[in-house]
């Protein structure tokens, strides 16, 4: 039987994830791999976890295998609410993070619309928009030319946003979004709708938004009048450097923060949050009942006790200091094994440092090669719209067993060297 | 902030659950409430869940708290697809059963494309259906003129379908379905995309089609070269008569079965599937890694031990036992206390039952009466799709704390009996 006249006009856009495909044939277990974006099993609550699903028993009893309400259940929401200091009707728990991202989109994006980004952005959010059929354009540019010579260092901010004339609606960066992403353009003049961005320790760069920068996007946000993504899911993963204002801080009427359990509890509760205006909450909220009625309500309730009994705060501590020391371990090892002339990102927090290889090295031909000898990477252009960026590549620190990194890294800049 | 001109075009069509919306003020659980239809509390293995979550970390390890496949855990999926004696490749599992509607409705229909559905049918799949703007129009009626005064009875089937004309692309019906459900009509003629049926244990009607009616909606579906979606909820919970052929086994190249585990493991943990061909599920896939990632992992993990275990099994020999009774003695209330002229589905499995009142008492006025005296249902036409049928209601046996049945039945046969 033939289905391809049956589907809807969206799947011709749905977009299978590049990495995924790359390394499916791949066990990516056997070899040193930085490729995928995976929390450390050791930073998971195993012990904590042995007494919570008894302790969440018996104090919610069946309440916590019953169905529960749409917007997440009143003790997750009120515990969220204080931990961010915001009232409690502008929380709103999702199943995963990841769905935050989906479901913005769903209620603010038509075909042919704009999302605004800067690059490299978020391989999964890139997904969503272009399921909906969205152009994505980017506000800024990954600054690859600062800093030379000066590794290990912090670099590759976003610029400031300079716009030289209207972006709203005149359709520029169509044709390359389109070429790309393979977006069909709507008859309409292109409207813009929101931006999407991932200011604490950017997946996949590790990069920080400065306080100026954030007050940059608010003032683009502000002037086109229109909302903000901030995809936060790695933000109480700081290592070091000082602590900058959320953009929902210094916006709250038009930002829409998505937080995520993944990484300060564990992805295989699929726990995310919105915090919003009511408003805009409101429309999620009746989209959600027929999304999927309601999140996971037995996981809530396990982060609720984590949340609430101090174990997730004690438990951070401890994956922090494990990342920080990987992290380290990481930069350490770059310094010693990568050539002259390749240099990288350092980030203050998260999962993942960038690397930028000499003019010339094209990451993604050089992978045959990589799993070939046994390392593997993500290639950077996946992450920038146009696909340039070829000579980049993303490393994870997190998930990579810890006594592969020296080998790996070593076994890398030898690739690197042979390429020179 | 007025954020209304920054909605997508889906928002103005998303469609609050007007039972919510009823009992918002009401607190149900201190009168006798059939409206809900969440499981019994008395149901849920919680004796197994005491020792579910320990068995869980210890035989599956991290693997069962970090990111799992976006096709569900394979061990999950085997073990469905062994219940189901279907191929694994055919298995895709589902963050609740609801995702499942709203993710075949994603892939196949467009704004202004038709879903065909019997009446009285689930709320909330229209609740999908009308937030991707799609069309629903009936395919038979709810015969409501037969076997009066031989109740209580079976009754109710859906009427074989017949038709007197193209229903493709004629764009009958549009005016109907626009009026109730708002949906704003394509320019293009009216496609139909597929059929949407509930076959065992119908919610609200608690009917189940017999295996000439399936037949009859798998010719339709041939005939129009298109898929059905059978939602199948309750098929595992019966308590008598004889199981009929699922619609999936009558025509799987163009049928998506979806189950769920909410009705017999517990709602709180997130989870169904769709069993169906792989070009569809190929499809599902890719979208659903931009929806939410994967499943609940921990989750899959508790059912799937939950299931290989044989405590599912054991589980649902008392879980049926339960409604059974609960069923048994709501039928024989409804003897007891109902006026004459009234008339009731006989459930053979599931959890509700549906009654006609005299013409002429409409259910929804009779609201405040039932409300103000301590009684709650759900009004009947909300479950068609013109919001005829206001003489109806749906009675739900599996919720109501079981001492409250009879004063509740009691209750509602003198208000029946005050309006006659």
């Amino acid at each position: 039987m033939d289905y391809r006249h049956l589907f809807s006009s969206d799947v011709p856009s749905f977009m299978r994830s590049p990495v995924r495909e790359i390394f499916r044939k791949v066990d990516l277990s056997a070899i040193c791999s930085f490729a995928g974006g995976y929390p450390a099993a050791v930073t998971f609550p195993v012990e904590d976890l042995k007494t919570l699903p008894g302790r969440v028993l018996e104090k919610y009893g069946t309440k916590a295998l019953q169905y529960g309400a749409t917007q997440g259940v009143p003790e997750l929401r009120e515990a969220i609410a204080a931990r961010y200091g915001v009232p409690v009707s502008r929380v709103q728990i999702t199943t995963s993070s990841q769905q935050g991202i989906d479901v913005c989109t769903r209620i603010l994006c038509d075909p042919g619309e704009v999302i605004l980004t800067t690059e490299p952005t978020y391989l999964g959010a890139l997904q969503s928009f272009k399921a909906y059929r969205a152009f994505v354009r980017p506000i800024s540019a990954f600054t690859l030319d600062s800093g030379e010579g000066t590794r290990p260092q912090t670099y590759g901010h976003p610029r400031p946003y300079k716009r030289e004339g209207p972006i709203a609606s005149d359709g520029r960066g169509r044709s390359e979004a389109e070429a790309v992403w393979g977006c069909v353009p709507s008859p309409n003049p292109a409207r813009v709708k929101f931006i999407y961005v991932i200011p604490d320790f950017n997946n996949p760069s590790g990069e920080t938004m400065t306080l100026e920068e954030r007050q940059e996007i608010v003032a683009l946000a502000r002037e086109l009048d229109i909302v903000i993504v901030e995809d936060s899911p790695y933000r109480e993963l700081r290592y070091s450097g000082e602590e900058v204002p959320t953009i929902y801080s210094l916006a709250p009427e038009r930002t829409l923060h998505l937080g995520s359990f993944s990484k300060i509890f564990a992805p295989g509760f699929r726990l995310g949050c919105i915090i919003g205006p009511e408003e805009l909450l409101e429309q999620i909220y009746i989209c959600k009942q027929a999304l999927d009625l309601c999140p996971p309500v037995f996981d809530q309730y396990m982060a609720t006790e984590f949340l609430t009994s101090g174990a997730l705060d004690a438990n951070l501590v401890k994956t922090k200091a494990e990342y920080r020391r990987r992290r380290d371990l990481m930069v350490s090892l770059l310094e010693k094994y990568m050539p002259e002339g390749v240099t990288w990102t350092y980030p203050e927090g998260g999962l993942f440092l960038f690397l930028t290889l000499p003019e010339g090295i094209d990451t993604i031909e050089m992978y045959d090669e990589a799993l070939g000898r046994g390392v593997a990477y993500v290639a950077g252009s996946f992450f920038f719209l146009d696909g340039s960026h070829r000579n980049t590549m993303r490393l994870n620190f997190s998930f990579i067993a810890e006594e592969k990194m020296e080998p790996g890294l070593k076994l890398l800049g030898e690739i690197i060297k042979g390429r020179l």
